[in-house]
């Protein structure tokens, strides 16, 4: 269907009580990159919030692939949404028999703005999410509200902190340094930020390439010092951070450790093939 | 339309971020109850999330009483929501030119289950929502979760406490206790609950009978021996909780105070008619 014309219906539980769950995922020459860590996360999802699809991962390709392959998309995102279903309005989780609905969209490749090359700027807010943000759903609000924020600021993402003014992660992204003695620093998994799969990625194309990596917690201060700042995630990719705050970070352009972490996942996204 | 032909568009920002808020308004004899305080209440969502509607107030009226009349609907409830609108996936802000959309759907009375007017179990658990409930957005998830876990324990609502153990509201209505000065006790507005409308009008209708009121926070520990508890909300009315956890709160039954809450809230209710 063209977009404009599909519909769910206006008693759909994603759309009162945005109670479902998405994921987008990198479509390059017809692979969907890292499919398995998005399915696992997918299903990670739903099983938290006790949503059961009758849809198994194998049907989910299929479908994928059709809407892939109608679009005339190769090279893209594909964003997937599930919701528990329409029901009449009640907060606790319809009777047995409704069934989730399934949303699936494709879409070409972004023009990446040339800011985004050239790595962007950050602003930082107070972490006001839900408690279970490692759960990839639509209750997004929060989310949005931070990145019109650092839009206003002329910053593509929002960095959230926590109560110890720790960062926690992006509102679309995962957040990194690189700190005084060239470590690649993470914030580790928790139900405090969202398991990314380009994060996921990241470390293991880092570890690959023996670079010291360190996942804990970092504060606003040290990132502010750092002598690196990027972001990952699966619309961004690699991503450098040159400004958080308004501050220059290290010399205020992309930096060496960036530059290599980019180009290894330019590189291993570029890998893929349709027969792989 | 019937609800099962009412449909909303698939990149509707309501149904992929949660970009929206709602209202749920009785209506008895065709009269809107509150009207005044649930449309205060709608422009100041709508204003917090910088989102701008082309309907008055005066046009939303006229709409909502069309939805009714349609629906023969003289007694029950209106839920009315309006999301950001229609634009291709992207968290910050659509561009000036899009649309909110408007949902408005009417229902009949729900038949008041036997075991809301002996009064209800309630079960507490740590308040996980965002930062902003004061905004009645439809980023309900975690308030969706709370409910199903207190069915789960056999009780109609789940109330959430805060870090330090005070109550801040239920899932889906505001927390009340009629202390052991014989005090009406509930929280005092701030960004931690909602503005319940039938909370403002109980306030009212007590202080009119001379009872005496306090606006403050009250823990769980003062809840559980507190001579009464109840909750507000437009669907639930006045209900009186004779159990939180398990305890059974004052003598386990509907209290003295509660009693006339309820009465008064009843009363109020039943004093519109189609001229008012």
């Amino acid at each position: 269907l063209p977009k404009s014309k599909s519909f769910i219906n206006v008693e759909d539980r994603g759309y009162q009580f945005s109670d479902g769950v998405y994921e987008v995922i990198a479509v390059r020459r017809g692979v969907l990159i890292d499919s398995s860590e998005h399915f696992d996360r997918l299903f990670h999802s739903l099983n938290e919030l006790d949503i059961y699809i009758p849809w198994s991962q194998a049907v989910l390709r299929v479908l994928i692939k059709e809407v892939l392959a109608r679009n005339n998309i190769l090279n893209g995102y594909v964003y997937l949404q599930i919701s528990r279903g329409v029901a009449s309005r009640n907060h606790i989780f319809p009777e047995q028999g409704v069934r989730p609905a399934l949303v699936i969209l494709a879409n070409g490749l972004h023009r990446v703005k040339a800011l985004r090359t050239e790595g962007v700027g950050v602003h930082t807010l107070r972490d006001n999410r839900w408690g279970r943000v490692d759960i990839k759903s639509i209750s997004l609000l929060p989310n949005v509200l931070a990145k019109q924020k650092a839009a206003e600021f002329d910053c593509y993402e929002a960095w959230f902190f926590d109560d110890d003014n720790y960062i926690t992660e992006g509102a679309s992204s995962n957040a990194w340094i690189v700190d005084k003695m060239e470590r690649l620093v993470t914030r580790p998994l928790g139900i405090d930020i969202l398991p990314g799969v380009t994060r996921f990625r990241t470390l293991a194309l880092a570890r690959a390439e023996g670079l010291e990596i360190q996942q804990r917690r970092f504060s606003v201060k040290e990132a502010l010092s750092a002598n690196e700042a990027f972001l990952t995630s699966t619309t961004a990719g690699v991503c450098s951070v040159v400004k958080i705050d308004g501050h220059p970070i290290g010399s205020g352009i992309k930096g060496r450790v960036t530059t290599l972490i980019e180009r290894l996942y330019k590189n291993y996204l570029e890998s893929f093939s349709i027969g792989s």
